[in-house]
């Protein structure tokens, strides 16, 4: 079973995946997140002392082979998050189209809880640089991908999940 | 009956619109796209390819005589959208106000049904730049003129329409 | 009884808050806009004109001194809005957490019908900028805290109040 959570920044996806994965026995937590600076690792500190009782997996590219890894062995895993994912995606210079495709292929073959964490980025004006829009874009269209296979979406606003589908 | 679908960046709006729109005869779809660069021209070109058995009226400033030519002659129409329209308004310098209340005007008198795409463009940090702020200033004002005469409106997260309306 | 009410610019936020308040007899506002120039100026002597009926209270900072000065006193009280009071704070260099826990506490022991009005900013592309990354997060903390003290929650979408909590 899939779980989408999207929102804005600071809209509590993250707190909204671990309280869904409250109840489950062996939990995974598959971080897309790379340290690029300063202020990105006090955020994946922080993060990493927010969540106990997981096993983390650390991956910025290859995510779908950590989700088909985890089948058979995890009852819920955290994936947190698509944003990060597709914006490491751009600075390692990788193929866009192959890699969502192979993480569109992997959530098929899913059999456990997986709860998937992104952003909505697309409710501003749109950005002058050819780069930002493109990567709304794209983020736009893997969201509605992962959306249209999964079972529960959640839209967080201030903190609050609104379910949507 | 007038249907307002709104959004962000990629969120599913047009294809919504489309899907709305599949079990009507005779179909029209105003187009207020004009290709200003490459990038917009492949964005109208992918668009029109998706949409089969609609009669096409382009316009970017008119679009309240096309709305009320309609009349009588179109069981559904799909005005996409209202974002360019009014970007097509600054671009060319037009009266908004002027504009904005024949459009409303034209929407009083709709005997067919309409369905109208526009974006959310004021969820993010404030623009710097001024004449950002007041389209966006602008373009909220106009939503909820058209949101207030619509008789149902979607708000799309993720490609799922969610009705708020 | 507390209500908060968020959403996009010009998304019918105020209006709405104005509408909630209608029914109601002694009636207080809370304006944290300070008119920094001309732009902001205009913003808030529209705003006044749509207001009959309220004492209002201009304050940009020691916001949490009037909400509970307004104890036993009114019925229902707007504050308007945590957006612009979060800016004051940063533009007078203030402790973002002092301020912040004061308000919060402030709003535990209000005793008539407070209702809130903030922004939703976190849903576009990151800014490239530091300081408006920062007040994105604030913000969001900000509003996640007054939203779990809420009784009510709307998100406003093109004027339409959809009630989220």
């Amino acid at each position: 079973m899939i779980t989408l959570i999207t929102g804005g920044v600071k809209s509590g996806k993250s707190s909204f995946a671990l309280k869904l994965s409250e109840n489950f026995k062996k939990k995974a937590f598959i971080a897309t997140g790379v340290a690029f600076d300063e202020e990105m690792k006090k955020r994946i500190e922080k993060h990493k002392q927010e969540r106990i009782g997981f096993d983390t997996f650390e991956e910025p590219i290859e995510v779908y082979k950590i989700i088909e890894s985890l089948n058979q062995k995890y009852e819920v895993a955290i994936l947190d998050c698509l944003t990060t994912y597709l914006g490491n995606l751009y600075y390692y210079e990788k193929d866009i189209e192959y890699y969502t495709k192979k993480l569109i292929d992997s959530l098929k073959r899913v059999n456990y809880n997986l709860i998937i964490v992104t952003n909505e980025v697309g409710w501003g004006i749109i950005p002058e640089n050819k780069l930002s829009r493109k990567y709304v874009d794209n983020l736009g269209l893997l969201n509605k991908k992962v959306a249209s296979l999964s079972d529960n979406v959640y839209l967080m606003v201030s903190g609050i999940g609104v379910k949507i589908k």
